[in-house]
């Protein structure tokens, strides 16, 4: 099994990005399995490496250990690379708990901050996950995109702050981060008009590129795409090309958990048994990440 | 940490039984987990133990080795006497599936056959979980209690068939079986009365002392209440005075769980986390678990 600064090095060299999506509990971690498994073995047997991020809150309702308990399950008992991700990580103490818990990677997020304080606080982040475990992947984020993976009905002021490559330049090199999370018109959570499709992110395709370059030249390879969710399907397959090497998923995924759990208690309405009742959630968990990993890896 | 074969032991010397309560995903896990461990906290410290039920259905949903990981990051994070039981198992390959992956108990079910075709079938999943893991709990059950943990009309006719002393005897005897789950008035599922909670099921308490004496002369000491879901309070009580060592609560944590999930999605109807949509079935489980746990431990 590749480690998962290997997957990464693989998808950068192949255009493609790794999907990472988030889970709180255990249907959603069957469906983004068994999407993955699926386009897989359609895809000739190759396995698309995939990451399962855990926010702080999701982690609270889990438990970091649980959470690295299950995802380590479906990695031994499937043989398939998928990996564990701190997704939005505030704090040094919280940085120091997923490192020891055995976490590929670790999101380290103080991009609220001011650009300055922001670095210093990713910097001894950076140090202190390194000193736990040197094989870890950690990732720092600047920009502002909205916070939480949710239906909101306007787009957050902050979102429009878009990063420039020299800011994401000295970033990375002050830090020393693995891989960088800028904000190329990306933001966190749907809006309501995007939930119906009629509306879609758009993402600065050249900015993207740009970035690439410039924290390339200053030592870092990887880059992020956070809040992809409702971005437009050629934008994705943009961005993967242009030198996004993990896109984030996340509020698709939880939405058509509610709507696969809303249609389940209407169509079985003598149903108890929680597996059957979660059975439309992950078949259309499934069948969003099979379609999302489509466009990442350029299927 | 004591082994469960311990735990049962410690149970049947203090007149008390050890809840078994089932899962198929995280949220009910969580719930049963808080409620023992609140339970146990204000109880003084002791730990009350309890085993994770996960029948054939519920395992294929969240895999035979997921569930064991996840119940064993429960046990190692909290220090918590927690077991994880293989439910009604009706094929030796299911047998050796479980006994291979960790399970501490397996219940062997060959309840619907013929007494006789029981008894031999029964004797060989003993004989092969014993070969693969010699500290391994086996139950063995006789009679018949219906099959299924959800709310039904009519009380099946089958579970009217009381077991005897005599054939509980002849059974552990000539199977060997740690644990002998008999038919003393239980039944699986719930009557539609039940939910309202007009109607309970009743036990034959005195049936339940018979058959446990005539067990222990043949060597066998510990006994399973099976279809617990129901009950009538002063009856689980008096059960597991009388004899039952584990008694299995299913369908009311599965009602519990749609119940709550109903109520999220009517007063949160913005909201997508699965995580917080999950919260009132996972707080109306604890309560229920430790409601049932005070019953069982006499507390």
């Amino acid at each position: 099994m590749k480690t998962l600064r290997e997957a990464l090095a693989d998808a950068d060299a192949r255009q493609a990005a790794i999907g990472h999506f988030n889970i709180s509990e255990f249907g959603a971690l069957k469906g983004i399995m068994d999407g993955a498994r699926e386009l897989s073995a359609a895809h000739g047997g190759d396995k698309l490496p995939i990451l399962i991020g855990v926010s702080e809150g999701e982690r609270e309702f889990l438990g970091v250990k649980e959470a690295a308990a299950m995802v380590r399950a479906m990695r031994d008992m499937f043989d398939y690379p998928v990996y564990i991700n701190a997704d939005h990580t505030h704090s040094i103490d919280k940085v120091r708990e997923v490192a020891e818990a055995g976490f590929d990677e670790i999101i380290f997020d103080a991009s609220k901050l001011p650009f300055e304080e922001n670095l210093a606080q990713t910097k001894e982040a950076v140090a202190l996950a390194r000193s736990i475990n040197p094989a870890i992947v950690i990732e720092g984020e600047i920009g502002y995109i909205g916070s939480s993976s949710e239906i909101v009905s306007e787009r957050p002021q902050e979102s429009m702050k878009y990063s420039t490559p020299d800011e994401a330049a000295r970033f990375v090199r002050e830090t020393g981060v693995d891989v960088l999370a800028p904000a190329v018109g990306n933001m966190h959570g749907l809006l309501k008009s995007m939930v119906t499709g009629e509306d879609h992110k758009k993402l600065d395709i050249a900015l993207i590129g740009e970035i690439k370059k410039a924290i390339g030249g200053a030592g870092c390879r990887f880059m992020t795409l956070h809040g992809g969710s409702g971005t437009a399907d050629e934008d994705f397959v943009a961005a993967a090309k242009n030198g996004m090497t993990i896109i984030h998923v996340s509020s698709e995924l939880r939405l058509a958990w509610r709507q696969g759990m809303e249609r389940s208690l209407k169509d079985q309405p003598d149903e108890i048994a929680p597996y059957k009742l979660l059975g439309p959630s992950v078949e259309h968990i499934k069948n969003i990440v099979s379609g999302r990993l489509r466009l990442f890896n350029g299927i």
